[in-house]
């Protein structure tokens, strides 16, 4: 035991892994989520639950790993929130993919109560959270760093300083989710383009691993459509959420993300085609279904 | 010695790094150019240069690494074309990046003349192209491999067979050309953005180097940025081009790709600008002079 005491809002795919990874680490974690069955999971690995009063006020770190901005100002400055209840220099670590200008607004909440707090969004999917292995985009002043560094120790591989203020952490993650959704997307265009070709996908695959037109997405998320399994590993749901932070961000600063928005329409696309909580691979669907295209496994 | 005559046609930055490869290799090189300065390089260094019915009737494979469909067609087909001097048995690897129904139609010319065809696309620039060390996507019949095969052992470095048909080789390598082009764009776009959120670049290319938003191209290119270097290593003009070719072929499909002509326009535009001839990395300037952002080096 390191004296220290995390608690952990959130216990969903990502949440979950977190908690663990707390819980590994030596750390007393109390969990927290709509769903009592998560929290009893978490409990019954040496967890502990308890009323908000209670947990906050126990509490040198709050984790708060939610869906979105909404979600994150409900669970912080709701009227059940949790930061009215936290001691004077605990931190909030707050890993919800959100706004910059919506990162600075609850930074400068939590500094009215006396509160550090920590931009820090994740990355590396939820085997990697349950790992220990996260990355963390964290920005904040080096007093939120250093009280949130046994959680950080914890749950993250590497923990990328990004800026001495709340909005850099969040803005470096929209940079990534930009890229990454874009990938996507394009590996999906790309594998529809190849079978209108009369290409075999596997082929594709080992000739595109090896060479320019590769990236990270395109190598982990091309076998599944190969093996069609679009068991959710990360879901098309995500990218209209993440994809539209990035293209609000753009408008507000005036540029013009043109290919964002391209392949924000064909996350759209996949979710209204009923896609939106299968795996991302599935945007390759899009194409395919409108230019009549068989993909491996359909008939 | 071998005793394997190469004819190459088409010195550009390709070009010359694959004769030095096949001379390295112990081949006998016929070198041809319109700009007679490359072939006396060529020549310099242990090369060869002949009219065209002497180099082609002496050469067991001929090399041809021109720009486009067009310069293909009347290198090998033309009026003072290469393929009605060669001997019966010899082949014809084509380089050019071009659609595949042209491949094929160039492929069933070579037959009508006896000779062999190699639908063989290139990847991996001129630095790879003068160490020997390309990547090549071949397509067509076993014996136009084989008797390629010492052209193909001195230039390559990977030789990937992508089928026995003409055309399947140019599919692949359109395949790889819209997820580099797109990854390009996408670079550009991505930069931008963090430019508008006042990120530090070096600190985005650490954190996305490591990330799931990373690409071959993101690593590759935004350092030409940070550099503000824009030496063409490969040229903005590539694109307009290749991605040109990939919208055509996909049109002809029946297949929408909507990312790919995104990522066409702003390569459109920076060439429009001015960029044409410099690195393709300046796609990136797009995005900010549009926003009226600065990258770095520029005041």
């Amino acid at each position: 035991m390191s004296g220290t005491t995390v608690s952990i809002v959130g216990l969903g795919s990502m949440g979950l892994g977190m908690a663990r990874s707390l819980l590994k680490g030596g750390l007393r974690v109390f969990a927290s989520d709509l769903n009592q069955a998560r929290v009893d999971e978490i409990v019954a690995e040496g967890g502990e639950s308890a009323p908000v009063p209670e947990a906050a006020a126990a509490s040198d770190i709050l984790v708060c790993v939610v869906l979105n901005a909404e979600q994150t100002r409900a669970v912080l400055f709701g009227p059940d929130g949790w930061a009215q209840h936290m001691t004077k220099g605990a931190v909030i670590v707050s890993c919800a993919t959100v706004p910059p200008a919506f990162a600075r607004e609850m930074a400068a909440e939590a500094e009215r109560l006396g509160l550090h707090y920590l931009d820090a969004p994740i990355s590396g999917g939820a085997v990697k959270a349950a790992e220990g292995r996260l990355s963390i985009m964290a920005s904040g002043p080096d007093a939120a760093l250093d009280r949130a560094q046994p959680a950080l120790d914890a749950m993250a591989e590497v923990v990328h300083r990004v800026g001495p203020d709340a909005g850099a952490g969040s803005a470096m993650k929209s940079v990534n989710q930009l890229l990454a959704g874009v990938h996507i997307a394009a590996m999906g265009e790309a594998l529809a383009f190849a079978v209108s070709q009369g290409l075999d996908l596997e082929k594709v695959l080992g000739v595109i691993s090896t060479s320019a037109g590769t990236s990270w997405m395109f190598e982990n998320r091309a076998p599944h459509v190969i093996e069609n399994d679009y068991t959710p590993r990360s879901m098309v749901n995500i990218w209209p959420k993440d994809l539209g932070i990035v293209q609000q961000i753009a408008q507000d600063a005036g540029l013009s993300v043109p290919i964002t928005e391209t392949a924000l329409a064909q996350f759209r696309k996949a979710a209204e085609a009923g896609d939106g909580e299968v795996d991302d691979a599935a945007v390759t669907r899009v194409y395919t279904r409108a230019a009549g295209l068989k993909l491996p496994g359909e008939s």
